[in-house]
């Protein structure tokens, strides 16, 4: 066991590539990583040593650099894991192993609370083809599967890492689930909007649209529900102020 | 506007690549697509030529030729969306246009209550690097982005593919949170974890362990806390009692 390394930022979890064997998918995790906000990457014995493995990392990892240079490469799994608290195996098929199997998202909660306390954590991603050995398994707390399509699971590294990071991510993520984005313009106004509604049905009693006055509260009701629905800008508003004057021109035109 | 195409299974949403570049990434949505119970999958354009582009995806497809085989190749964005009623477009920078922007997950609820009422929906994917165009975001009802690290946040196309499409299908997975695998064995009965906690307090009483009697009590409330939180299995139970009796026989022999 060597010196107990500083904590990350925010007691983000530890993500632990085990024996990768490709170096395109450590830079797809490296990158991944980063694009959950997570940097604290350590990887155990890489096949082809970490030189070499790094440098065919970087070209997929798309300015994941830093994620790269900050790895800690480890002989053992004992080394890799010695400072943390919490530990995750991820695998894609059952052992046969009494353990409690937690979801991607469940883990990201439990991480969460893990690190609120004080607590490290760390997840652990076996090599491409057959994964984790049962001996790695087994020094987990729990086992974290990705529920996927069962008659086609299989998952490779990078995405792998995107899933379970993504997770984690969007757990502590406060992006509203459906805002309006406003770009340079504004709501119209009540005032904006009726001044419409009342060119466009002046425009429409002109030209003989109402045709069952019976149905005219209706109609009205109708096209003033399609257009408020719209949530229009001003500059909508008058938009559509300049279709019905062309139209209304168009067709005294065209008599 | 062609045929209409037959439904897929459930309503599940159509994924629609407008004008992809490399057959890789064509590949890494369709394997994504699978992993997610995604079929239906549909091309604008391929940059060189569908023929070409699908045997290149196929190599980085790890078997989901059937998503690529059935995939719907178009020559516009109209033909390819002609049939659907609800669509999103995924972007990841903003627009200069005043529209609603969800979440993956807000979106996967949304398509789930859509397809409860028979809507049939569908995501836009634009082209790697530039993505859709403005023209091509004005179409859908809502832009779809993924909120990831705001200071690293391009993802690859495969990657984009596999996110929108784990929320979607993680919004019908029904796989308990926290489960307990059992493997081959069963919980130990009470009676059978008493039994070891009999053996075990008798060894310890027999070799010392309680030094002061006041603390008896909390000692043995610590050990067999420690034994129940394990919550252990009629074979772990045995292998407890043959620890112990390891232990006592050593000790006895060192005397």
């Amino acid at each position: 066991m060597e010196d107990t390394p500083a904590p990350t930022g925010d007691f983000a979890p530890a993500f632990i590539l085990v024996e990768p064997q490709l170096g395109d998918n450590v830079g797809a995790a490296a990158r991944a990583m980063l694009n959950c906000g997570l940097t604290d990457l350590r990887v155990v014995r890489p096949r082809d040593g970490w030189t070499q493995v790094k440098a065919k990392a970087r070209a997929m990892a798309s300015g994941a650099d830093a994620v790269l240079d900050g790895a800690r490469v480890c002989d053992t799994l004992a080394e890799a894991t010695c400072d943390l608290q919490v530990i995750y195996a991820t695998t894609g098929r059952r052992r046969d192993m009494v353990k409690h199997e937690v979801t991607p998202s469940a883990a990201a909660a439990e991480i969460r609370r893990s690190a609120a306390v004080g607590e490290r954590c760390g997840v652990l991603f076996g090599r491409e083809r057959i994964g984790l050995t049962n001996d790695e398994v087994v020094i987990a707390d729990a086992i974290l599967t990705v529920p996927l399509n069962p008659a086609f699971r299989s998952l490779n590294l990078g995405q792998a890492v995107l899933l379970i990071g993504w997770e984690w991510h969007r757990a502590g993520d406060e992006t509203p689930p459906r805002q309006r984005i406003e770009a340079d313009s504004r709501r119209a106004t009540r005032e904006e909007v009726f001044n419409f509604f009342d060119h466009l049905e002046t425009a429409l009693d002109a030209g003989g649209y109402f045709k069952v006055e019976a149905m005219r509260p209706a109609n009205v009701r109708t096209i003033r529900n399609l257009f408020t629905r719209a949530e229009l800008t001003d500059q909508e508003v008058r938009v559509l102020h300049g279709i019905v004057t062309a139209l209304v021109g168009r067709s005294r035109n065209q008599l």
